[in-house]
């Protein structure tokens, strides 16, 4: 026996708002037929081959120290710095940065402070080998 | 330009450990030829179509507040009741039991703590519609 992993559940504020942020952070969308509106307290995304799901749940308490789970990110395109740019004027900030030139990270927070990492493209880790 | 999801990571105090819990949840196995061991600060799970990484990172801090990120499962296999128990015997603990016949779900804590929730079976789901 076994279990899947369903989806991830993030706890937010406001969870329109921070489910369009990680939407345009991942490629991913709503439900097919079922979109999402500002105030809905649940809002889920899909990526495009339905294969992962995060789900956005309002709750009444407010972020209060360092998330002890949090995702990894990869560039699919372009580089590391145009998409940490991109994802800047997404609405992202820059809380660390461990950047080399070959390898290491940034650490950046959503709009609600959830910490995420921005790790280096593919082709970035195949010209120089490591993470 | 989008990102994907490298992996989700996950602070922890005792890396080896949790990773055994999380590899026998959910069938996951390390990076072939890479096997952790204990003692290892950093472990690494994924899934058997190499899709799905999970990195077991030991932190100094400890838990101190509800994860306001987590893992919902389907079990893959039998009942969902069935599924719960052999959580209970790897080492998970009951926090919340909102099961009902026809949906809801129980929330369990690893061994460290960190929250997840049991949903039902997709066959459980399709005998009567609902989560």
């Amino acid at each position: 026996m076994t279990s899947h992993i369903s989806h991830t559940s993030v706890d937010c504020r406001d969870a329109y708002a921070l489910s369009r942020f990680w939407g345009a952070v991942l490629g991913y969308d709503g439900m097919p037929g079922e979109p999402d509106e500002p105030g809905d307290e649940e809002c889920l995304l899909v990526s495009p081959d339905g294969a992962i799901r995060l789900l956005f749940i309002e709750v009444p308490e407010s972020k209060s120290t360092k998330n002890r789970v949090h995702l990894d990110l990869e560039p699919v395109d372009g580089t590391r710095e145009e998409e940490i740019e991109r994802l800047l004027g997404l609405g992202a900030t820059l809380l660390a940065d461990r950047r080399r030139p070959d390898g290491g990270w940034a650490t950046l927070a959503d709009p609600e402070g959830n910490e995420f990492c921005v790790l280096r493209t593919r082709a970035e880790r195949e010209a120089t080998g490591g993470l």
